[in-house]
């Protein structure tokens, strides 16, 4: 009878370990380098410090890349027919997370490991981008909106003093093993499809 | 002979004004609204005031959208495979200049006025996105590649003080007669696709 309620425990904490939502911290929604000089520092960098960001920093990157900006649940990025239909989510060496915009919170969604799926460098974050096909205007504004919101974390990146580079050979477009091993471990759908991955850190050398 | 000289001097004067680059002032590369806040207020504005902007606005908005920012020719936007396959043009009352990023400078390509056939607004202001698909990494890339400009548009229109409203739906991806016309009118190849238009002005009521 104990092992069986220590075996119920286990199963009950471990579900929650990977269900239960966390809090993130309320994103910046001012300061930040002034915008011409983002657009004019911005650039792909593709060398980064191990150093894991904080979870303000995790926050600040996630809202501005796709987070709610108005009181009617709109985006920082727009989408097509407001389909609001790219998903975002974050690995790390302790897991995988999901991002909810709507209540900027994160659920945890593996605890494995899984930046070497994402892509070729090595980061202390990866940011993955996917679209929900069966909510987006299509697959062509699903390709579109993806843009919108990698240039938000380009930005964001410069301006927080971040790098970052956009990879999209590693998603499934190409029908890769690697992009679909991303796809099944991080629990997509079949309609859900990775479009990009971002891999984020603090520069080397700087 | 009097003339003859006269329709030839008409002619040589008519192809200047079509072919002759015009600079642009240099464009804005510091100051503007701390990107956070940038981020906080992206909207897409459907209203404008008929005033016209100044070549200082036309200058910033176009090297804010896909300007040259480094030495070696990048842009404030990525593109796949460093392609640089999406070109500008913009649209007002007095015609359809095609904007030369690496000189900074503008060419007239038609003396019409184009605004009525790149989207649904009454704007001072259209600008065209599209993309030369010998270029391009594939369309696929083209398509993303075409997001990153349009978020450089919303972000420096937030920035600025003008508002903007992205418009798929005049493009050539649904072989509309509207996107057809304005891909002549501009003298696009049959390889160039305009994959997105902005309207841009001033908000109306601010």
């Amino acid at each position: 009878m104990k092992k069986t309620l220590s075996v119920l425990a286990s199963a009950v904490l471990c579900s929650c370990a990977f269900a239960a939502a966390q809090p993130l911290p309320a994103p910046s929604r001012s300061g930040g380098m002034p915008l011409q000089q983002a657009l004019n520092v911005r650039k792909t960098v593709r060398s980064y410090k191990a150093d894991m960001l904080t979870d303000r920093q995790i926050s600040d990157l996630l809202w501005s890349a796709n987070g709610v900006n108005r009181e009617d649940g709109k985006r920082t990025a727009p989408s097509a027919v407001n389909r609001k239909e790219i998903n975002l989510y974050y690995l790390t060496a302790k897991g995988a997370f999901a991002y909810d915009p709507d209540k900027n919170q994160v659920t945890k969604v593996s605890g494995e490991d899984l930046r070497k799926w994402a892509g070729r460098f090595e980061a202390p974050v990866y940011v993955v981008l996917s679209a929900d096909l069966k909510r987006a205007a299509s697959r062509h504004y699903a390709v579109m909106d993806t843009g919108y919101v990698s240039q938000n974390i380009y930005l964001h990146c410069a301006s927080a003093g971040l790098g970052t580079c956009a990879i999209g050979s590693f998603g499934r477009i190409k029908g890769s093993q690697q992009g679909k091993l991303l796809h099944d471990k991080l629990g997509m759908p079949e309609t859900e499809e990775i479009l990009l991955t971002h891999s984020v850190g603090i520069p080397a050398g700087e």
